[in-house]
């Protein structure tokens, strides 16, 4: 039956309107969408004006979205759906690195830059050097690894979110892991800072009285051939708000000390003044188990 | 806790961060939102690249809106959820006419217009009347019932579609029920209709194999003091894709043969050519029961 339908019988209808999409793996999240959609509109039997609310927020979600800012990710964020998304992607690499959400703010290609270089030459801010190795699961280095990094500067902003302020690529860095799989760069230590409140999920935390602040860190992607790439965070362990992250992002496992280091010899090598701070992190890396499966491309295309 | 948090622990630790939102309803609809949501992605337990597909998807979705374009609305159509909501809104009324979905086109005023007036001056096509009462559910008339009313063209497109082709206003009117509660107007008989395709609704019923026509009908909201505002439609009785609505939201009782009428009496009163075609509907609108509550007033703040 297509016609009649109500809320017992319109669940059934809707999956059999997907019986022949093409794609298997479409065809069964659009069944699951469906079953779990109904499953909460059922349950709290809006009223057509709440309807209209939760249509007005999601349009007004969508419109938030620019070159530079992506509201929806923020949304899934402070919902906790980035995060589980993480970590169901994560289950089966437990030796390795915990990964953790990759945030709104990975809009733009971070400049390429050489190791010990300075990512944030336009923040103020306690000068500090962040290092460590690029591991295998067995312990070996992975020379030549690709690290991605971008963080917010002292005031707690991202480069994309001070046009005129910073330029874009302040906070970022691309380096590549030297012959022993280690890394080092110079920065500033970053600072805790709210997530951006003036869209519809800034609303939503007022609406819930829940804070907007994501505890300081610096966020890290690392990339080698044969290994599974790796989206991370290093949290800087005295920061306000560890236990607390307004996106669920906090694995204690990542939570490192930012510690004074006073030997003059290092900060030579690292061309910083005597004593500096430092963040150190080794990221271990699991072997890359799978390819990307073909449905990956053909779901993408219904985003077109 | 809140932090370490995996598919096993999100949740309980997401529905907690609500737990001091002040307006009880908003609590009980983000509750149920994310076990549901929670539940969904636990069960596809989507790859990264699926779910950036579906942050696109979101994103372009919202992104498609404007002033006369609502894609939000078209995908909550075409995924059941507007019936749902309308059912559940309409199932304390039984003995009234049928409610069915709103539709992305109730974007403009329609213009006040006298009974018997021609709604659809600028399309060509078959001309008909339509007309009928609007009683309570004692059977009793409702004088001064507004009736808006709006349709698509001969074509299939409504007035917000064809900028510089059809005027704002065309196929729209907003009509007072006279003292005996009888509504009659003049139109072009509707035709069934793709709704729109070249957004990402579009492209998911491409991806899925799903075909985008609804059946040819014409929108109706009546309102009249002391009773329940009633959204609906009368759909044409042989109009194809009546047992496959894209967005399923026929209902049988609102299908209405469109026939002849030989009578010249009634084509000269209706001012028509005779013989004419009419389609006729009875609308019978239950007692307001419920007051907005106050929910109502307070979960739309967080769209703003």
């Amino acid at each position: 039956m297509t016609t009649d339908l109500g809320p017992e019988t319109l669940t059934a209808a809707v999956i059999d309107s997907f019986k022949n999409t093409p794609d298997e793996r479409l065809k069964t999240v659009l069944e699951s969408l469906t079953r779990h959609l109904h499953g909460f509109v059922r349950e709290v039997a809006p009223s057509i004006e709440e309807w209209e609310t939760a249509i007005d927020f999601l349009t007004a979600t969508g419109q938030k979205c620019d070159d530079v800012r992506q509201e929806f990710i923020l949304l899934s964020d402070v919902l906790g759906v980035s995060m589980m998304v993480e970590t169901i992607n994560d289950e089966e690499t437990p030796d390795a690195t915990d990964s953790t959400v990759l945030g709104p703010f990975h809009m733009v290609e971070s400049p390429e830059r050489t190791l010990g270089e300075n990512i944030s030459p336009e923040s103020e801010g306690e000068v500090c050097v962040v290092r460590g190795r690029i591991l295998s699961v067995t312990g070996d280095p992975v020379p030549g690894a690709r690290i991605d990094v971008w963080q917010a500067n002292t005031k707690g902003f991202y480069d994309v979110q001070q046009p005129g302020i910073q330029s874009i690529g302040n906070g970022r860095g691309l380096f590549t892991a030297d012959d022993n799989g280690e890394f080092f760069f110079r920065s500033v230590v970053p600072s805790y800072y709210p997530i951006p409140t003036d869209g519809p999920v800034g609303s939503l935390l007022n609406a819930t009285a829940r804070h907007p602040y994501r505890p300081a860190h610096i966020h890290f992607i690392v990339a080698a051939p044969g290994f599974k790439e790796l989206t991370t965070h290093i949290f800087v362990g005295d920061s306000d708000y560890i236990d607390s992250d307004a996106v669920f992002a906090v694995k204690h496992s990542l939570v490192k000390p930012f510690t004074t280091n006073p030997d003059p010899e290092a900060a030579a090598a690292f061309e910083v003044a005597s004593p500096f701070v430092e963040g150190v992190i080794d990221i271990v890396l699991h072997p890359a188990l799978h390819h990307r499966t073909p449905h990956d491309a053909t779901t993408k295309e219904i985003a077109r």
